[in-house]
């Protein structure tokens, strides 16, 4: 059964040694959400053509973000990341409420996977348009976040299945 | 009706000047969670005793996290936060799946509130515990991350109303 | 004669201590400006109206640049920013040269004036403008970056004679 | 024609992908500079026997500044900098005006270049000489800052023209 | 007896709140210290005319390390320094060691004390003299590194003993 | 005889060229410590069994701190650090004073050593150890901090004499 990998024989917090693992070529991508009413939608969609919109600043959070993972996550190495791409697609749900889905693509050439700065980058993300939004409703909702897959590295790729998926 | 207050006469975000705005005592509270299979709930909850666990690391990593709110959210005022308390819970929901809700309270004497800090200190919690697990599961999802109540500030206190939570 | 207060009595630099000073309203107004030719010019204003341009990548940066001007600059003091605001206005020059003049303003109540935040916002926005470009002509120049005002304080008000300005 | 590399399909800002760039030697050479009136730059130079002068204080910022780069500008890579050199010269200008020129050298062997990091370091020299004299005269000017050369990678070679430079 | 107040009622560390707490004008000074062998001396000292010196950089080092205290040390409120200043002393050992002894001054006016900020100015100077004279011997010590005194705040004065210091 | 490789040909300070040296694997291995009462050794030593006890905060706080290393040194490369282990040892001294060791590890595989990350792993994990205690006793004593040994690289292996310790 796997365990975990970040405690050290005294039962403490390490950050794992990857000196032996090869780089290759790896890729995350991971999924936020933020779920607002019509107001703040409307708010944020009908300024759409203006210079600085909130998912402009929004999406530039969340790159920046990628950057900060490992000064944030403290098990985390610190990787060369190669890119990042976020971008994001509405979806109306029931009850007049509306939900930005972010989708943030984060690849590396590197010993370890990118999964951590594809989830912080999705978040961040969530996290200012939350900023931006909050004195029009302070309600809103971040939506659940998670990997939506993986590739590279020796543990192989991942993609989440559907029943995974709220 | 509200409207955005990040921008300026051109579009432009920008940051709110809150030069006039009195300092004041402000608190806020915001609630993440981490949702996991049983193998995963067990490998945490088993290793509780020992000096250095999970929840210990997400939590310090949630605390360091509420100090970088606004160097992560463009828009956001640098504030000196006064205190930030994090909170952990399990419940257990049904199909074998558990969920670790986590509760971040900030505190400041200032001039704008700590909401923000208080939601990223939630999220960073999060993205910590899904760091430390991933090589046990991918598949874990961060819950659905929003703000609980806040007060102090001109604009009253707020309370998310139950029906707001999903 | 005024002489310079960053020394100690060693010789060595140091942070000035202000302990003694008191708050107050301030605000400082910096210019930076970008050179490019026309081709660059087009670049960037014919993409004006998509949702995330140049110049709001720049001006997000400026923002967030601001807020890190005391991790950047030795010996200036960590101050609570109360606001920053960033604008920008096209020049044309001779010989189909255009220069896209950055004006930043950055607002705090504290003990100590904005002078160096405005110019870092400025010159972190101007930077990103060449970094976004310089795909298509690593040629751009960076304009002089000055003072333009700044009020509050004990040293008084200042604002730049335009013969000061080239 | 050259244009943005800096947009996605959506328009909207991202960081480039550079999975499939290789790893290569690389070095870029940026010029900034501080015009200031006589009496600063009398204030400057009669100091410069002493242990902490205000060119030192500049030059290490200068250094430092360099590996902030990828945090100041938002689609920067994080590169692994093998090497930063900042060198001063005088100008004496007309109208008892003096120059002093800031030259940054920086080096990595990667997948993409150092101009960010060379234009950065001299900025951020520049600045910190601004905030070490404006103590003696707030009138000082940042002079224009633009890339001298670059070497390394597949655009190949960049050397400044002299009808570029004001 | 006293007892650690950085713990919440669940055992789990926080960010004690201080938001009661009066502001008031506080000082804390910090003692830390460099042991070398003659050569590494020589080569510090015989430099201390040139415009950057080991000193120089160490310094700066300090003084900038005294603002990242808060992101380096978990539980540490951020707080807005209002003076840092930092002296060195030459001792000379027996055996013909050497040590710089490092004394670091940290003003504030806030809600809790410096403590912690003179120490990490003190250690980062120290490690700075470390990176600068390893090339010429790896075997140099950092020396005990401990509170001279502290003013201001409610828990009042402290002045290390005589006793106390090796 | 060996000389510092840290000044130009102007006697200021650079980061040393590191392009042509070629990546391995590399180690270092530094030691710190904190001497305190046996107050505070019981205040920290009963609690061992709770959650979050003052070497978990103090150990991540190191673990975090070795990847600040190059924000904080002035002239130290940015390095991929690929793996960080602390451990805790107690000595119990003459006159009811107790030593909590702290020994930290750090790996590369890269140009350059990582002694500095190691010294500065140990250093904030003793700095978090103070911050921790202080309310307890500020006379606390951080002890010296030296390296043990590091190996890789084209300088050979260090390993530190038992005669160059107190």
């Amino acid at each position: 059964m796997a365990s975990f990998t970040h405690f050290n024989e005294h039962g403490r917090a390490k950050m794992v040694d990857i000196s032996d693992k090869k780089e290759s070529a790896r890729k995350a991508i991971a999924r936020s959400s933020v779920i607002m009413n019509k107001n703040v939608y409307e708010n944020i969609t009908l300024q759409k053509n203006k210079k600085g919109d909130v998912l402009a600043v929004s999406q530039i959070a969340g790159v920046m973000g990628a950057k900060q993972t490992s000064t944030l996550i403290p098990m985390c190495h610190p990787i060369p990341i190669s890119g990042v791409d976020l971008s994001f697609e509405w979806l109306s749900l029931e009850n007049e409420q509306y939900e930005l889905v972010i989708v943030a693509e984060v690849k590396t050439v590197g010993s370890t996977g990118v999964e951590m700065e594809a989830l912080t980058a999705a978040s961040v993300t969530a996290l200012t348009v939350y900023d931006m939004c909050k004195a029009v409703d302070k309600g809103i909702t971040i939506g659940p976040t998670y990997l939506l897959e993986k590739s590279g590295g020796k543990t192989g790729d991942f993609k989440r299945d559907n029943k995974d998926t709220e």
